[in-house]
């Protein structure tokens, strides 16, 4: 268990009254501890004062932790539960809970024999109680490298709770196995100090973000509904079949519709961490249930809402991973592409991309001569430190990288060559990180905001007409209004992404509140069927405050935050890659008996024989 | 906007920086106010003291809320946003924000004639943002009915912001139309005070059981999935199909199993404010989806999770609706059904059912003499208080009623005729209110726990089986353990209900966290497939520590806790009784080519001629 954990976790705790063992499996009412009295907490209890400090050991069995004793503790009796990680040489037991580890000497008398014989007997992982007095190590005997070495606890009573069955690995081991025997004994995986931390982590972050929406901002934690209605273009929602034959609910990608529509009720300021759900199939590193950050307010501008999650980010950060410094700075999706060939650059390393037409102007080079020769014609470049490190094989590779790029950046229009760019940029990072090149700071966080993203796109495989460069709701910007009507497709939008080290975990917009010019975008640009939409419209047309928003992805900025390598870290129990959960083995069949109450039927695939009844 | 609110949200302010108004509906990127400095918020600022008091004007156009301006701030220039509520004379206009209500004076002077045109001329409900000096009424015509009655603000400057369409009724008298209606447009409803009331309480609410949980007791806010494994016997729970053939998620009636596996897994203390799926089509007051406070501890007893429960509602309890007196009381199953005919009694009157077999012993009323007569014959009773107001018509109806219960209540197992009396207690309680007769107070709030509950009840239409009273996982009682392979039936669990005013709000118990047993239960006693819960005997056998939990029904609580008469009026975007969506018009037709993804067609109910293609 990390010291991080550990410094997070551990305080000094109240004064308890022992209690007496005597358990048994089926019998859990015999604790005699009396839980600590709530009296003295009045409505004006300094919450922040024992924020840091949470009582861990109130209304249950323990009077401590396994990793909170100390040798200030020595001399003290202390009752204690855990599993079983270690024992050595019918000595000592290494008890591990979530808060660390500690050593348990063994009564070595004639008189304490079956208590010696129990624990000598347990298997690794079965859950105990002890009670003992915690003494301290025999001179010489600490462990430095254990924030609990100075002591042990000499055990006078103890029981056994519930026997582990012999696992098939070692817990400790889990992690080193693959990620689909992790997966499957996720139960196993998350006793990890790893997971613990992460998880806990992300409790902690998300209570700081709540503390500083709804108790300094004022912010209202509303909940919407899940089950909605399909959205125009919603390829991507699971459906959810009712009881009225042929009529399903959507599961929706995001509150859009339900945050917008709080802002025309008057709510003001919302915020919710909200579920939402996207089918994306096999998509690596995703999830088909994600979580955001949701939030919307009236009367705002783009600045505010920046300033607002900068606070939020800076009040709930972590104090163990340095400090940020605020403001974040902020680019135009116009430098960014230009500069890093992405829309969410990594600035923590340079290599940007350089006009180098200049320099190649009189070359006698004749790719380029012929580059530079057509209509607006460029060469750009990027710089790569060290590039010696660059074997011949790395430079095949990195062509090769680049030839089938440019064949297929152009959903980043306009910017299609400089995408390629951005991807090489990326991989020589990751060869020349690979060849032991210090490129990227692991330890740094570097947040950036990427703003007037263009409001519309060229359609994919339809490049005639246009949609929405991020959804229908969102506002032109200010200086682009006036092209609203006539050239569309160079308007910028009030869209702005929340990026850290080269990753997207925000974005959001000031969205359009007069209903005329929603109609517009929806009916004329974007030629889409209002009457999907008439509710969002006749609200526009009631009174819609203007109001704009954000939603930052949970998963992605705790897991960035950890430093792990992918949300399933982050996430208690997530899915595989193709959408599974491997423990219970979900989606599983159900009986065509159970569908009718659906109306719905299974209709196989052309040629499959399988049988899909719940056999 | 009523007063218990006003105090909630109203609270002196900082000062801030005036900004200049030159809005155009699209560009709102010109607010020049500074949001406020978190600078000084360091990570020991003492949140308590701020709690209480949000700075609800930061980020925003505004500097004041139209509901908090007083007579202290005479003589300040402020801006404030909101909807026109009402006009008058073309002297002044009524403007109103989610904190209150506000009076503002229009120019009267000839060079502001256009900005009095302008006011004058826009309809109620449209957005209007106004800077103007705020005065002392005149002498007398301060109104005491309006919390901002002894000012108003001259107006120097406005803006409209949007304007209304003519709404098809005001949005004041919404309350007293039709719940359809209401919930057709559900965004003019959230603008009633009654709603921000209850929506804002709600969110404070959480936010307190959140400090409780997380920040003094150590809880850790885990997310749990809801696309998850079909449960044994899961009837009412949504099913989602998948992308692999024949193959559904179930959307989970509550975080169950996960919450268990957390225990498995060494969380220790877990929380989440959980969305549950339960499809129970047209049950009145239901939602196919709502919220509970999910909470699991291990290494518990039943006492200590009812300790933490009256301390969390003690302590997340609004001052406003006065004090609540802990512990709460308790009654065994046996003592609620023996004198309230009901598992989930209203103490806050008396009539308890009473056995007045000895009165009648010796009676000559042949249907008494032939009950008496019976092997355990017996006759109870319930003592109407003021029944001179049952008039012959409202006898009628009882016994009518008492009939008819009589040979439904055979669920209710083993009290059958008490929960007809149960009935007939709540049903005259009714008619005597309606009455004028005072017997329920309904400012009281009468929390209550029923415990020891039966683990078995016979199976409907097959009582000669048993099934779980509540779920498989419950624990069995201490003292009733060794009747478990001999007298199942006979065996009471460490199941606990929390109840409120007669309506259950939480439900918990410790469970079984010995694998055997657990096998027997499902197996033997229940003769459930054990092989779709494999995951967690697996998990039970690895090391599970006892533990034990409780979840509150946080849209009931919320519901009895402002005196909504349904939880609709909780919910801030409900459906109807029917499971719909009446302003969006979900759940809807999807195309069969959007359902092919999926694996799935609509079967028709047999003699339908329905189109169910999206036409």
């Amino acid at each position: 268990m990390g010291a991080v954990l550990k410094r997070a976790l551990v305080g000094s705790r109240g004064k308890y009254l022992a209690f007496s063992v005597g358990f048994n499996k089926i019998c859990t009412s015999r604790c005699q501890k009396q839980p600590q009295t709530l009296k003295n907490l009045s409505p004006n209890y300094p919450l922040a004062a024992v924020r840091e400090n949470p009582d861990l050991n109130s209304f249950v069995f323990r009077t401590h932790t396994c990793g909170e004793l100390r040798a200030v503790h020595i001399g003290q009796e202390v009752t204690l539960c855990g599993w079983v990680q270690y024992r050595r040489q019918d000595l000592f037991i290494v008890l591990r809970d979530f808060d660390g580890l500690i050593q348990i000497i063994l009564p070595q008398e004639e008189t304490a024999a079956q208590l010696k014989k129990i624990l000598c007997d347990i298997s690794l992982e079965s859950v105990i109680t002890v009670t003992g007095t915690v003494i301290s190590r025999p001179s010489g005997q600490a462990n430095p490298n254990m924030v609990t070495g100075e002591i042990e606890v000499r055990v006078q009573s103890a029981e056994v709770l519930n026997s582990s069955r012999k696992l098939p690995f070692e817990t400790k081991e889990l992690v080193k196995k693959s990620e689909a025997l992790r997966m499957r004994y996720r139960y196993l995986d998350l006793r990890s100090s790893q997971l613990q931390y992460n998880l806990r982590l992300r409790s902690r972050m998300v209570m700081r973000m709540r503390e500083y929406l709804c108790n300094l901002h004022g912010f209202v934690d509303v909940e919407t509904p899940t089950l909605f209605k399909r959205t125009p273009g919603g390829a991507k929602e699971f459906v959810v079949p009712s009881r009225e034959p042929g009529k399903f609910y959507s599961l929706p990608q995001s509150p859009q519709q339900f945050k917008q529509l709080l802002m025309v009720g008057g709510l003001d300021r919302y915020f919710q961490v909200a579920r939402c759900y996207r089918d994306e199939g096999s998509k690596p590193d995703r999830q088909p249930e994600f979580t955001q950050i949701d939030i919307e307010m009236s009367f705002v501008n783009q600045a505010s809402i920046q300033k607002l999650i900068e606070g939020l980010i800076e009040y709930s950060w972590p104090e163990e991973k340095g400090t940020i410094t605020l403001p974040f700075p902020s680019i135009t999706y116009a430098e960014a592409m230009g500069s890093y060939g992405v829309d969410k650059p990594d600035t923590r390393f340079g290599m940007k991309i350089t006009d180098v037409s200049e320099v190649f102007r009189d070359a006698d080079v004749s790719f380029l001569r012929d580059a530079l020769g057509q209509p607006c014609g460029v060469v750009r470049s990027i710089s790569v430190p060290k590039g010696a490190y660059l074997k011949k094989k790395d430079l095949e590779n990195l062509r090769e990288l680049a030839k089938t790029q440019f064949n297929q950046c152009n959903v980043l229009f306009p910017f299609p060559k400089n995408a390629a760019l951005g991807k090489l940029r990326l991989e020589c990072a990751t060869i020349l990180e690979s060849k032991g090149v210090a490129l990227r700071d692991h330890n740094a966080f570097n947040f950036l905001w990427v703003v007037d993203f263009p409001l519309f796109l060229p359609k994919e495989g339809n490049p005639e007409e246009l949609e929405s460069a991020h959804h229908p709701f969102t506002a032109p910007h200010p200086e682009d209004a006036y092209l609203m009507c006539t050239e569309p497709q160079k308007v910028r939008s009030q869209h702005y992404d929340l990026v850290l080290n080269g990753n997207e975990i925000g974005g959001g917009s000031i969205r359009i509140h007069d209903m005329e010019l929603q109609h517009y975008v929806l009916e004329t640009v974007l030629k889409e069927d209002t009457g999907l939409l008439l509710h969002l419209l006749e609200a526009l047309d009631s009174g819609a405050p203007p109001h704009g928003g954000i939603a930052l992805g949970l998963d992605r900025l705790i897991a960035l935050t950890v430093g792990a390598s992918s949300i399933r870290d982050v996430i208690a129990f997530p899915k595989s890659f193709r959408g599974r959960d491997l423990m219970s083995n979900a989606p599983d069949l159900v009986s065509p008996e159970e569908l009718s109450t659906y109306h719905i039927q299974v209709s196989q695939p052309a040629g499959s024989g399988e049988d899909t009844t719940q056999s």
